[in-house]
């Protein structure tokens, strides 16, 4: 293979040692899928060694979305990050983002590739990714995930390819990567279904900023999918319940269209119950191609998805690269500008699942701070897809730790998505579908149909005491529920 | 013109009479601009003739936005309304809201139409819709704004034309209607320019469902352009100043990009600022042509606009009028759905200004609700532009009521555009240029920044005493500002 012996090849402790104190770096990765393992890592021992000898040493990290435990616990664990973008699932990093160690942008995804083309955010130093081949005119072959890979490819100043032996060297036939140009030479994107493809199976990159690649063999790490407990299955069935009573209705046609779901338990459990259902088969568009899809592809229940990243245990990721002639034509991966483009999900008319923290009597949802101020993970696709889908739902059990906490407030503590946004909100108590209604008949619905019933009572009473208005809010009192929680562990402590 | 013959021309009587109690009316116009006019004026004196005779008379009003003062100021001063939505302006509509009186469905503009066409808000009996002319095969030219009218035409059981002599024969030249078919039978929409055309210059209906015409000769009632405050143009100055800067460091380009500017002083200071600058001359893709406009692309500084609505007061509009073979081929008149498309905001690189009710230290806005109960307009077009904005401004006064108000303060008590959106906020006092920072520094840079100095001490208190976290918000004091001035009618009332 003499194109990949013309750039260095490093380990990745001389990779690393290339990556300065105070540097921007774009890793690529978009949930742990492609997401830059041995660099990250070997920087993270760097970090260490360097503080022990009493020198300095932070960076600035850019990826796709979260990465592997290679990338950000590593980092966070060295305290070696001092600013971080746009979203995160690391306990260390989330401890540091919330105690001000590390300054956190909480950023749509969909975003970021555009920012950095636009120069909004700062100059990349250093762009470390993950590939599964890289040749001598700059034609880099993408693993697991396409993320923010190829604007960071663009526009960073040196390059590092990590060569991961690990990967399929098929993936490139699911791959449709192109970067929009700004405006005003940018023409309507030209993806008229899930699987429409409009760029390259490759990210093009300068050869010669690349100064290195670094050879690995390592999987993603992506953690099994556990089965769906009961309260996930409740919701499901909820959700399940509205979409076929809403194409029996006609609201949503014959043919179905296509789906959007977030990650986690929830969202596992809808596309299970979808996949199940009587819902004619379906495509996905989607950000995140978890395990549950698999299966619902093979039984061609799910038809096709575009994504941004495959998130598959090995187990699963090994079944779809074992049968790569039937996956590769049914999976599309996409840069995140495309995977999440608001324009793109309003035209083709995706329905999206998104999982929420706390949502109010009102509609309005927090996705991303429990209290108003402690980060959880960051507001990731949710936005993209919320406010552009055909029928945005959010969706969250009634409650949480063990009923000391309702998801139901009167007036969410941060607001991700709002009114204007929010069409329907289902917990395992049941669904409220909130299209066409005012304040006070959305407060009734969603209390009598998500709320927890043991907090009924508290809520409409709160609507009952609040001053008049089109919405009706006690600000001396909006926030009683959450204050009880902080103060007393609990929200209702003599309920 | 044997055309028009062919339908009953009624009284407004005569039509009104044909509106039943509970009846959901789809009225055309966005802004007083292109309103109907002399139907719903009948219609509240049906309303009050009713009422006195002890019989019930309510219905549900659906319009484009705001509209004129036949339309919600004599609907609710007949309290004749049960349901309006997507956006009011109207002093007794907002009272009736704000008491609860009139159910009111606050909704992004650009949706309505979609929300129309998929059957998610209620089927709509009755249309009136302001013309200029209508064919007998169905062909409705319409006025001075497109608005929802060519969705209501489609879906309305009933329909009324109110013919209005008053406007140009030759506004059909700036016309240019479509209606998005549901997915999955989208296309991307093909406009590449702000002044691109995609439709027709009509709208259509089917013929057999003309109940008759109304015939009219009465002007839109827009309010005259007052001259800027001096307030507006410290706030002006500083957005105009910001762009210069961006387009010298190569952030926008050298062509500039087109614009769009909510309603009201500070947008129209800022135009007006914009156009005295050495801002090269430049497009808008925008919802509302005002006044401003007028002097600014006669002098050749604006090159063309695409908008919904001819929002001119009478001297304006004739100057239009007088000079359509210059005006025609610069101005483009969409429906709300084009006019205010999120996909191609995104495309076009839309510069968007709005003004704010109220920012926080942390970047969010309310545009809506007064101390997050009392609505003021709706959210109107804001959200379409400013989540996907190449460069998303939100612009207000730092104080309000003599200084009893800040306009910055810890928590904003509504949430129409969140952190995640908003890049630029500018005050009298300055500007804050918000991409790339995490929340502290996004507080330090509001308060100091964009505050009233007044104020800023309080604000860096707020900040410093609340619990640590990602963000730092006390959940006690968050609304104090607030309750201050509903208890005392000042924000700081020591201070």
């Amino acid at each position: 293979m003499p194109n990949k012996t013309s750039f260095p090849v490093l380990t990745p402790d001389e990779a690393a040692a290339q990556i300065p104190h105070g540097a921007t770096v774009g890793f690529s990765g978009f949930t742990p899928a492609g997401s830059a393992k041995a660099v990250p890592e070997a920087l993270a021992q760097r970090a260490r060694a360097l503080h022990e000898a009493g020198e300095p040493f932070k960076i600035s990290v850019l990826t796709g979305a979260s990465t592997a435990s290679q990338l950000d616990d590593a980092l966070a664990d060295a305290d070696a990050v001092s600013w971080r973008a746009p979203y995160q699932s690391s306990r260390k990093m989330r401890k540091d983002i919330n105690n001000q160690q590390v300054q956190f942008l909480d950023m749509h995804l969909s975003h970021v590739p555009q920012m950095i083309e636009f120069g909004f955010i700062p100059q990349i130093d250093v762009a470390v990714v993950e590939a599964t081949d890289v040749t001598t005119d700059g034609r880099v072959y993408l693993t697991t995930s396409v993320g923010v890979t190829p604007s960071i490819l663009r526009h960073a100043d040196k390059v590092i390819v990590e060569v991961n032996r690990h990967h399929s060297t098929r993936l490139w036939e699911m791959h449709d990567i192109a970067v929009l140009p700004p405006p005003p030479q940018r023409n309507p994107i030209p993806i008229h279904h899930p699987l429409s493809k409009m760029g390259t199976p490759f990210a093009s990159v300068n050869p010669d900023k690349i100064i290195g690649i670094v050879e690995t063999d390592a999987e993603d790490g992506v953690a099994p999918f556990s089965p769906p407990d009961e309260v996930s299955e409740r919701i499901a069935g909820h959700v399940v319940e509205f979409l076929m009573n809403e194409k029996k209705a006609g609201r949503i046609p014959a043919d179905f269209l296509p789906l959007q779901a977030g990650v986690g338990n929830v969202a596992n459990a809808v596309m299970a119950g979808l996949g199940e259902s009587e819902v004619p088969p379906f495509y996905m568009y989607t950000e995140v191609y978890q395990d549950a899809l698999v299966d619902l592809m093979r039984k061609e229940r799910l038809l096709g998805a575009s994504t941004c990243s495959l998130t598959l245990s090995e187990p699963k990721l090994q079944e779809v690269y074992d049968n790569m002639d039937f996956f590769a034509s049914r999976i599309v991966l996409r840069p995140q500008e495309l995977s999440n483009n608001p324009g793109v999900v309003r035209r083709l008319g995706v329905i999206s699942i998104n999982t929420a923290i706390e949502v109010d009597i009102y509609g309005n949802v927090n996705s991303t701070h429990v209290t108003g101020t402690r980060l959880m993970n960051g507001i990731g696709g949710s936005g993209d897809f919320t406010r552009n889908a055909y029928l945005s739902m959010l969706v969250c059990p009634s409650q949480a730790k063990g009923g000391a906490i309702s998801t139901v407030v009167p007036m969410v503590s941060h607001v991700d998505h709002n009114e204007h946004s929010v069409q329907i909100i289902a917990t395992d108590q049941g669904l409220a579908d909130l299209r066409g209604l005012g304040p006070m008949e959305r407060a009734r619905r969603i209390i009598d149909h998500c709320a927890h019933p043991k907090y009924r009572d508290y809520l409409h009473r709160y609507v009952e005491d609040a001053p008049m208005g089109h919405i009706r809010h006690d600000l001396h009192t909006c926030y009683e529920l959450h204050r009880n929680l902080l103060e007393h562990g609990t929200m209702l402590p003599e309920g």
